[in-house]
């Protein structure tokens, strides 16, 4: 299979997992640049994301692999992955399928604000 | 003092702090709609960002307050806040001083792409 993303294996060396073997993962939409939500990855959700080009998560909740959209239809389809300075962070540009990235029916996760009052710019 | 975010206790009660008592806090730009970087907060940094109305985290390196930008003259100014459906991760927009959120002298920490070919478009 051709991957999606052509990392290299620097790159995936440049990741650091933390003491669950867990890096953080952002994601955001291509377009719009709205925060979508933040969730979690081991080394082989990464590798699954990067090949597959769909974003793959690993549910610390369920303690399972979570392949974003396979229950919902929800899908995110990978365009860009980034990895931060110290490499605990992951930034990902996806394209969002159908309703949004949230359980809620929300399009991003991050709809809540304190005070209540502000609108997402983005 | 006034805070510069008019949060409520309600909004207080959402959030969910992990093992270490930290939660994730995303930095995205205003207007640009960068993401910066990622970083932690405790309980108090929370309500520190809020009612100084800049960031402020709690360092897992040094184990301690980092009140970003105090040393580097970076600091940023948060403009909006909001919090995500399950309460573990912060999303911060804020107005970011002088070269950029990261050490490195970059705008963004997620400067580096797998693959290393793609452009940041946010």
């Amino acid at each position: 299979m051709v991957p999606t993303i052509a990392f290299t294996s620097h790159d995936l060396d440049q990741v650091r997992y933390n003491e669950h073997g867990l890096v953080a993962a952002i994601v955001q939409e291509l377009g719009t640049n709205t925060v979508l939500m933040m969730a979690w990855m081991n080394a082989d959700t990464v590798r699954q994301t990067l090949d597959e080009g769909r974003t793959v998560f690993w549910s610390r909740s369920r303690q399972e692999v979570w392949r974003k959209g396979d229950t919902s239809g929800d899908r995110q389809f990978v365009h860009q992955a980034f990895y931060d300075c110290d490499g605990d962070t992951l930034l990902f540009m996806v394209e969002q399928e159908g309703r949004g990235a949230c359980h809620t029916g929300e399009r991003s996760c991050f709809h809540r604000s304190f005070g209540g009052s502000a609108e997402r710019s983005s």
